[in-house]
């Protein structure tokens, strides 16, 4: 594997196929084991080759979208023994991360941003007068959301050399959708005006009275020519449009790569890849290979069975409801699979919208539908919901429109790390007006609020659950905005959705040091639900708060607002949350004793509430 | 004026035409003594005459975006003698409002989301099995926002009917910036398809040998077609594409628009304006008639002259700045008069960046800037940096980059209301990680602050300053976080940017009841400059926070939770704010009162909190 840590400057093209052979095969055998988005980064391995061949990676800045293709570039950047880690605690991430090599130009984790960043990098380079090259590596996934817009749109405008590389494998993560997809599609089949523009002039040479015609013709051609140029929206946009070249071709990707090294424009180089390519499981199956936990290599079968979660009860539960409700619609933004919907699309295709990565039309869109009287529910990973934040407030919120949110990977989610944690939606869903905001810490509890939020609740509202399975908690609170799951004197432990498991241990460590805690469970965070809490806190006067989420504006500050308001001193208060960075990779299990959010770290913080020394 | 509120249904050519010029000269002699968005209202008169001839807006759902076309409509739907009391008051709002009238279908405010709605709108209207048309009204400069480019690639493939009417105008909010501004101007320059065919078949008829060299050239006829088919987007996206035609001819546009109402499938119309029309000032300077004031109708002169402003200050300080500083940059999103820029962009034009409406790609260029070592300033509304909230917490915070956001329009904005109001920046802010958010509240502040947010601070800062003049308070406290602007032992009064006038006020009508304050003046709120507040309130026992803000996260909510977490106890608390829903308009001092925030609305919360009866 020595080859895989060298400079590829110096290789030859069989050399370099060689090479892509090894990371292929190195590739799948540690994914095998890790888990991680195996099939978008086989379908790069050539790309990310041929980018090595001709960039230097230290110094020219190669920024990845999404970041899902980047295991072959770790691998050829001093992180081939890194592999082993990837995505543990401790270990490599799964994204792009500048902390871990100055080759990884810049985070990733959301789709789309990719070309504002180079556009940002290249007028910088400029302005101080200095010779890099910027890249941008971007699926064709990532392309429908409005962000690559923008940033496409500016970057031709600018004029900066740099060049963003349209990895285009017709999949987006689970299909592309929408009208991008299809012009993208259509550039395929098409041939490409210069190739029309050679052959016109041959056909004309040829023909008899050609030159006559020639003549007479040009007026037309002139007219063809005006008509053809913007024919590709990038060349309208400013770019030289390269390409489509096979993406599998590390030969001819390396002399276009030197090509568009050379010109001082906006390059665009569209590359068509197989996703999953080399590994037939993952080319059979793209989909199931593309973010994959561990799987046997010789059969692709995962090695565990997949748990139920809260997808999944989330994607039944909203069958049930859409079956006697013809009202009712479900929405998501290219993510059909992992918010459990695949069953609701097939039963209910008419009333199943999957609108590509675009959570902010999504939104919108959903604001639409609830005016006009129907019900949509947009199921949606915490993280990304973040990008529809005007959305929310502007086209939800000002008309208290009845849109249904269902945020999915609530709270640390493990493996994916600082990207993808779900630890800001309770504190900005807070600052949309008229929320409501119902947190379900079971699979019953997910059930039962998912309807209330479609039957109960006027305006907006939202259900969030976290990523994976129930824990012991399996109970039904709902519809009750907050409950006493466990009578106490001593400290009130808040806390809601998966803290709740915690707390409940937390409660019986203290035990052992006698005191007596209450637990209370909130069901509604937004507004609120403060009245039970507070009146536990007059009985006990101290309070842990507790919750996998980003301290400002959490709960357990809303809390002690409310005390405060309320004129309730404290003897004691304390404040568990994910801390005010953003925090890394791991298992859930470890990332909550990371960010001491366990039952034993609890049981210390809530004994120092108490008094009781160091414990 | 009564032809203004009939039905235009049965008009013919000529009467519609004549209705126009009403229209035009009551939009000039109103807007003319309201103050309002006139150029964009002028241009679009036939363009709404037109719709209302062949769409029933009372059950058609016509959705503007932005909205600043929608004069002419409040006219002809029941609103022509409101129009005395546009943006004032009590009065009709300068956007569309549902609340005001069932012809407004959907609010409108921020650029982008009509194509959004209008899907969601159609969708809803299939599902239910209803008939209505859906038309969204979407201005060219609207078009460079990502979550337009989102709606319109979803609306082609939806396959809805539904109709698209690009109104432009060629000029955006100051000029079309952009990719797709190329591409449209283009669109305007080139022939189109349908009449290119014609004309090809034209000619081989006539030409000799020509139906020999119509078989030979059927070949690379095809290959044209299949060229030139993409070469509209609008069609690659799923539309059927009409235009470009005239915006001013009344009895095309009726025509083109009653095509479009039969056609079963997403119809862009592609309508060419001139902004500014049939006002001699307005078309020759359209830019200052967009937004304008009360004005001279004879010259077009405005009735008071521009007063020194928060935003020229701004403006001038980055020139100031930029002169020092080579790597110092200014980034606009379509808005570079707005927030004062006009001078930088034309002594600096290497280092000004006008991205168009594009908040959420300003902020991640920005951050890619910064990654290479450039100083961007980001100049922004409040109310639009809500777009860019993803990009700030994932693009910026992530990697703590020095971007430097100057917020405009922070806190109540005045005449343009709801959706203008800079009131959730302090709370959105905050919970990015690792932001400083500072408050000035003169002029003097602002060029301080800002002197120190591009050299002083490390990580992404906000400074967020209002919309217009600064008020009696002149003095410079920064770069103090926090300071003490008059002693007193009764209660602690604490605010910041544009509340301290009323705060002072507040202190000053105490004292008539014996009552003497301490006013705090909080010049960074992020993280919160809490250690001077908590020493007054452990001498005073009492606060009352003012902020125009909305309350969720607030820096009441936020001092109150800081005071708990101290175990301060108080004896009394209270929060003034913008209160839990959308303020209307109205101007800055209206609207002051009607929250509350004024200092005799001040002096009655704060008696209250001394328990002191009513006052």
């Amino acid at each position: 594997m020595d080859t895989l840590t060298n400079d590829l400057s110096g290789l030859n093209d069989s050399e370099a196929a060689q090479v892509c052979a090894l990371l292929r095969a190195r590739l799948i055998d540690t994914v095998s084991r890790t888990g991680g988005h195996l099939a978008s980064s086989l379908g790069a391995v050539e790309l990310i080759v041929a980018i090595h061949r001709v960039f230097d990676t230290g110094r020219d800045r190669l920024v990845f979208d999404v970041g899902h293709q980047c295991y072959a570039h770790k691998i050829l950047t001093g992180r081939n023994d890194a592999m082993e880690t990837l995505r543990t605690f401790g270990g490599i991430a799964g994204f792009p991360k500048p902390a871990e090599s100055v080759c990884d130009a810049f985070v990733a984790g959301h789709a789309s941003n990719s070309v504002s960043v180079a556009v940002g990098m290249a007028r910088a380079r400029t302005l101080q007068k200095q010779d890099y090259h910027v890249l941008a590596l971007i699926g064709d996934g990532a392309l429908s959301g409005g962000l690559a817009y923008e940033g496409l749109s500016d970057a031709g405008d600018s004029g900066e050399p740099l060049i963003v590389i349209l990895n285009d494998n017709g999949m987006s993560i689970t299909k592309s959708v929408g009208g991008v997809a299809d012009h993208l599609a259509r550039q395929r089949l098409k041939p490409q005006y210069l190739q029309f523009k050679k052959g016109y002039r041959k056909v004309m040479s040829v023909l008899p009275l050609g030159g006559h015609i020639y003549n007479v013709t040009h007026k037309i051609k002139t007219a063809v020519k005006e008509t053809l140029l913007p024919c590709s929206l990038f060349e309208d946009m400013g770019f030289t449009y390269l390409g489509p070249v096979d993406g599998h071709d590390v030969k001819g990707l390396t002399r276009l790569l030197g090509y568009a090294k050379e010109l001082k424009s906006p390059v665009l180089l569209h590359v068509r890849t197989v996703k999953g390519k080399g590994y037939p499981p993952a080319e059979r199956n793209p989909d199931r290979f593309h973010g994959v936990g561990r799987f046997c290599v010789g059969n692709g079968e995962p090695v565990q069975p997949p748990k139920p979660n809260f997808s999944a009860v989330f994607g039944q539960t909203m069958c049930a409801l859409a079956q006697q409700d013809e009202r009712l619609v479900a929405i998501t933004a290219a993510m059909q699979g992992g918010t459990g919907l695949d069953e609701f699309a097939r039963r209910f295709p008419q009333r199943f919208f999957d609108v590509s990565i675009a959570e902010g039309h999504a939104v919108t869109m959903a604001a639409g539908m609830a005016k006009q009287g129907i019900r949509p529910v947009f199921a949606v990973y915490s993280s990304f919901l973040q990008r529809a934040y005007d959305m929310l407030i502007h086209d939800v919120a000002l008309q208290q429109l009845h849109v249904v949110l269902a945020v999915d990977r609530a709270g640390l989610v493990g493996e994916d790390g600082e990207t993808h944690h779900g630890v800001f939606d309770p504190a900005f869903l807070d600052t949309v007006p008229g929320m409501t905001v119902l947190c379900p810490s079971s699979f019953a509890e997910l059930r039962s609020m998912l309807s209330y939020a479609v039957y109960q609740v006027n305006g907006p509202v939202a259900v969030r659950y976290p990523r994976g399975g129930e824990g012991t908690y399996t109970a039904d609170s709902a519809p009750a905005p907050a409950c006493i799951l466990r009578r106490g004197s001593d400290i009130t432990l808040a806390g809601y959705g998966s803290m709740i498991d915690p707390l409940l241990d937390c409660a019986r460590r203290l035990e052992r040091y006698g005191v007596q805690a209450e637990v209370v469970k909130l069901n509604c965070i937004t507004p609120i639900a403060s009245d039970i809490l507070l009146e536990s806190l007059r009985r006990t006067g101290r309070l842990l708060a507790a919750e996998d989420s980003a301290p400002s504006n959490s709960v357990g500050n809303r809390l002690a607002a409310a005390a405060a308001r309320a004129g309730i001193p404290l003897k004691g208060l304390a404040l568990a949350d994910t801390g005010p960075g953003f925090v890394t990779h791991g298992t859930v299990q470890q990332l909550r004793h990371y960010c001491g959010l366990d039952g034993e770290s609890l049981c210390r913080k809530a004994l120092e509430v108490c008094g009781h020394g160091n414990g």
